[in-house]
């Protein structure tokens, strides 16, 4: 398994009227999450697009347990559990600084070639930088 | 069952550099459609908060079929399967002008007493809007 | 001059924690107002872009003069008060159902060339459709 | 005058199709830019609204010289250079890694007693932290 944690500051743009954090915004945060733990491993997702392979969202399960507040300091932890091969997920908690879990989310990505809108299998150099934490 | 339609212009602030509207911002599309699906209904959400109950969302899975591009006109079809009792499920289909599939969805929210913070059955008078389409 | 008003409700995920719509959000109305104001002048803002033609924003100055809020049903007033050259000129106005005043603002767009990212004039073609409210 | 500074990585879910950032989603750098800037200073945002004082936003003009794109890693500078009294300014430059001049913004805040809803002066222990920096 290969884990990360980002943090976040919640921001007043992202709150409703609720005083929570907008459970629509917490998809940004997952973004952030994932690309963080990438380069984390060395992969930069630019890089990824620029060698004409595009990584789009194909599934988003979230479930909330409790609101996140305004100014409140959100660690995103983001895990990747199994090897990418079409498809790479990516798994979540949120929690925030007394260390209650918030949210909890599942988020599968589908690899693309940009020439063609095709689905392809991962690139090996990003299962390479992968190969040290999964089997 | 309780079925209704609106309709969306994918805004350029919704897109994203892939040409996509972002997965993100799809949340508030479905947002959009209960509320208007509720108000069809003579069901006014922000009356809801006013009598003291709010309907925050607690579980979302959203399935991205294919992507929603600039300027498309998309319609939203939010459906109401079952009678709500503590929670309220709303399923969803995002279909552009040549009727594609688009996204899929199913958001469920619960009844939360502002008072209190305390989850509650759904007020009567909500349950009496949808009697006569669901049983 | 030519004036276009489009209705937009206010949305749950606009709100922020005061109940007020996020000041940053009426950047979104502005740019729906421009693009339906050029619709119903017959320039769809996609066509410009699929001839070469990109038209990012160069300046906007928004005044806030009382807050738009939750389920408010606002009427932005775009107006084009003078003939595009390099750069085009929006002035808006946001009102609620009462007829207040909430917001004004200008937004300066500026033409430029997909190809080269240079400053270009506006299109002959754009220039004809307002030809007959500008002189 | 009493500067800060903060970073950000521009998000892919900011992005629009041009490939910028787009232009609405600065607002929100610069509410964090203003808020980090104040707690620097010892002024938490969130205990000036603890305290019964809001303080929205009543006119923001933002200058865009060059686009932002994605995972650009983007310094505000956020300057306070008058004592605020009723109102409050805030100033921004927006520069890439390069250094260059992206944006650069003015933002006017207004102090409101919330429970009244009416403007006021800045609260005693705002003006003395910024004290040491402006006269």
């Amino acid at each position: 398994m290969f884990e990360h944690r980002s943090t976040f500051r919640v921001r007043y743009g992202e709150t409703d009227r609720m005083g929570y954090m907008y459970h629509g915004r917490y998809a940004e945060l997952f973004e952030v999450g994932r690309v963080e733990a990438l380069r984390a491993l060395g992969i930069r997702y630019l890089e990824l697009e620029e060698r004409g392979v595009l990584l789009p969202v194909r599934e988003m399960h979230i479930v909330y347990h409790a609101p996140a507040r305004y100014d409140d300091a959100l660690t995103v932890i983001t895990r990747v559990v199994s090897m990418p091969n079409v498809r790479m997920l990516f798994t979540y908690e949120v929690r925030n600084e007394r260390e209650d879990l918030l949210t909890e989310a599942e988020v599968t990505l589908v690899f693309i070639q940009a020439a063609t809108g095709k689905p392809c299998r991962a690139p090996a150099w990003v299962i390479e930088k992968l190969g040290p934490y999964l089997r």
